[in-house]
């Protein structure tokens, strides 16, 4: 592989190690955190809305139950005293909340860099990058379906934002290699391009398999030390309504036997595969939500999950998935209290129906992400990068969004609403007296350098130097930008040894076959 | 004037009449309605935050004092017992507090259209247009000067789309008129091509009074009916730091007397004419607010009064003044507190520094709209068609931000999160079961055409569909929309006899030289 030599050269760390880290010198953004909420989140329910919702939900797994297309799942769960019969599984309240309160309310998970260790939970909130459209969009290459080189590129994006804290699926399907070996290919790119926290696709059990492996390399692991603690995730997505298919539950099993992280995230679209009112929509992700998580917990009591939610809308009028609606907002703040209620962590998504990076979608995105903030969300998929209701990934809309992400970041820091004496400042009031100005007073000095956001991305020059400039509107301005980030990429680097053997698994892997394919 | 004819003939209502009061056909929108907001708004400060924000602007009040450039002004507030030293005016917190009670928290504001009366506090929240900026921009024309053909186009605007609620200062200033009689033929225009409630530049007596005599006869009223309850309203900015100028506080004192609002928004950018720490620039703001309101409470006990916020900060690699920041929307919260504290409206802003109707406007825009949800603002000035912090006006934008805000209006519809039996659907999830689609079931079929937000610019269409039509991006849209509702625009029935006496008061005054000038 062409891009070896690069990776070798910066296992050492040093300069190119160091720039890696702090992110290199093409854009000045903010350092790596994890940002922790201090508001209360916004609850649209009373506690009789939670209730009622909690109720239904409960009422959906006891009354309707289940499919669950997998023998093994059946089996345990028939062992566990729920009533299956055939695929279908009902479950009572009691036995529901009894596995749902052995989950943990908090988790790590360690990626092969421990500075890039990921809280879910509690009060903090991380972003994960675009993941799954199958095609990419960019202003000079318009549409075309995921490949490889495009996968690279928003791996490097993924690694070079410091708010992104989750390489999460791939940003963009690389069609051009063959489904039995492409998540070898894919976890190998995301392995060494970036050294954040990676995520399994639940797609058959070598795949699964061999990400948990891959990850065990990368991270310099015993198989003891892998387990010891979450290293790794896989999101599974149920097929609603009321359907958990094979290879989800056996993805799931298989993490959660490990005790790596299993996030569930029902997509429930009001109107198409939900009913058409929003807390019923809720109800019954919950209900598939809470069923995947009862039989993980019974597996492997105390696990650590997530319950997601990707419940939005139909348009009526053409049956196209809408994001980023109030019915959205309203959804996801739902789905926040009531997993609140269950006490996992949750995750909620960044998303737009837009076909480009202009207004809409960043109404849409913007809608989404403080609806995601609003809810208490702990991991917000999707946070940069995408477009089309997800059937896209554009670059230029990554670095849009981290602009974002960037704020929401800035937002949560106390320092915004401090109000000790210092930011009080009435010293400084009475010093500059009436008509004057604070541009050269103390108080300013002291603290302007760090006194606000500062964008790396938003033009605050007046028209005419914006104009005199070019007039360059911001999709064009991302545009410049995720370019040059491309060009100044220097991969994290990774211990020879441990590169070493990534590459010999692959490898052996590749001889065996890779993956079965139905195809 | 070319548009009587148009005037007239529409005067019985009627048809055309009532495709004005409904909107017209050019796209399909929400309804006139008020929003009420049913969150808890996002609350940074603790209940000592509060406080100590709260002492802080009554120790600036009591200590340092604040200028008060009108004569009359100081007289008044010495004869109440304040501290006056030539212009330099301190009082103490029981002489404020008394004052700042005296205010009603919420009261109406009746148009010359009654269906068109707005609610100012409580949970209520209306939309302002845009106001004030000196320029245009639009995809076609680039930025140029206001004029007065488009400060009617912005008046059609501000009428056509229901989600704006009141029709506020000049959207652009019509530098083709003279200053002596702008104000005249603005309002002619503002009070004939729309019936929302108006707004008097508090720039010197004539103008004042001019406004509210033709506000008296267009609304058909007595002085009495007129001053019976409140029919417009003005704003006043303070100088920050610290100084009130004579022609707000003489406008104000005019208003407050005739029980007409004033609102009093400071304009406090943190780092330039503010502290450049957050909670010091709100403080620094509400001792300007109360100050003012302070004065009109003596004057005119229980007149209606809102504080407005507008701080910001600058960016101090420029001076460039910075809008949408997550430090605007803390001091916005902030501000939001202190206000419900002192138990008067508060009006907050739309608003953004960039310089087209791009995406960084929307983030921008939706930061800042989403604060003043959170903040319970009751009035949000510059809802729509603002850029360029304030020194353009764009119709692209406005028809942009009607979308954001009618989105608003429906998010805080209870339908939303509502948790009825009917709502959580139990019996529709059981017959659809698991598998199956909700198109079809009766559930969605009663429902469907209420259930969800629907947009009329946003473009839910997936890419292919969106590119053969065209591949329009946002703005583009926008622009074709407002061109549309501009050539279909039908003005507002108004009663012959009233229009007669406006266009008489008009001539009789520009006869009379109008306002008199400083040039």
């Amino acid at each position: 592989m062409s891009d070896d030599q690069g990776r070798k050269r910066s296992r050492a760390g040093g300069r190119a190690g160091n720039q890696a880290r702090a992110g290199t010198a093409v854009i000045d953004q903010m350092p790596w955190r994890i940002p922790v909420l201090p508001d209360a989140p916004v609850e649209p329910l009373d506690a009789e809305g939670v209730q009622r919702v909690h109720s239904t939900a409960m009422r959906i797994l006891k009354e309707i139950g289940i499919e669950m297309l997998n023998p093994e799942a059946c089996e345990i769960l028939k062992q566990a005293g729920c009533k299956v019969s055939g695929t279908n599984v009902k479950m009572d309240e009691d036995f529901v909340m009894e596995m749902v309160r052995k989950a943990p309310s908090q988790f790590t998970i360690t990626p092969r860099n421990p500075e890039r260790e990921i809280i879910l939970g509690g009060r903090h909130m991380v972003f994960v990058n675009v993941s799954s459209p199958p095609n990419a969009w960019d202003l000079e290459r318009g549409k075309r379906s995921g490949d490889f080189e495009t996968f690279k590129e928003f791996m490097k994006l993924t690694q070079y934002f410091n708010c992104i804290h989750i390489a999460g699926g791939y940003p963009v399907e690389p069609i051009d290699i063959h489904p039995s070996v492409r998540h070898l290919d894919c976890l190998f790119e995301k392995l060494t391009l970036t050294d954040k926290v990676c995520h399994a696709y639940s797609l058959g059990a070598e795949r699964v398999e061999d990400v948990m492996e891959m990850v065990r390399l990368a991270g310099g692991l015993s198989h003891d030390e892998f387990e010891a603690k979450p290293r790794m995730y896989t999101n599974i997505n149920s097929v609603s309504p009321l359907k958990h298919d094979y290879p989800m539950l056996d993805g799931a099993m298989r993490l959660a036997r490990r005790r790596q992280p299993v996030v569930v995230t029902p997509f429930t679209l009001a109107g198409a595969m939900a009913p058409v009112t929003m807390s019923g929509a809720v109800a019954l992700s919950l209900a598939e939500a809470l069923s995947a998580i009862a039989l993980l917990q019974y597996i492997s009591p105390g696990c650590p999950v997530a319950i997601g939610t990707f419940t939005s809308n139909v348009d009526m009028k053409s049956g196209a998935p809408a994001f980023g609606t109030p019915e959205y907002m309203r959804a996801t703040q739902m789905t926040g209290q009531l997993v609140r209620f269950y006490g996992v962590p949750q995750r909620s998504s960044g998303v737009c129906a837009a076909n480009v990076p202009d207004g809409q979608s960043m109404w849409e995105t913007c809608n989404s992400l403080w609806a995601a903030v609003q809810a208490g969300s702990n991991m917000v998929y999707h946070a940069a990068g995408w477009l089309e209701g997800g059937l896209i990934a554009s670059p230029e809309k990554f670095v849009m969004d981290c602009e974002v992400l960037q704020m929401i970041q800035r937002y949560c820091e106390p320092q915004t609403f401090a109000t000790g004496d210092d930011d009080l400042a009435f010293d400084a009031i009475r010093e500059v007296g009436a008509g004057g100005h604070y541009f050269g007073c103390q108080h300013t000095q002291d603290r302007y350098q760090t006194a606000f956001y500062s964008p790396f991305l938003a033009d605050w020059r007046n028209y005419e130097a914006w104009h005199q400039d070019g007039a360059v509107w911001t999709a064009e301005r991302a545009h410049r930008m995720y370019k040059q980030i491309l060009a100044d990429f220097t991969p994290p680097p990774i211990e020879g040894d441990r590169l070493e053997a990534l590459t010999r698994f692959v490898a052996q892997r590749k001889q065996e076959g890779g993956a079965p394919t139905d195809f």
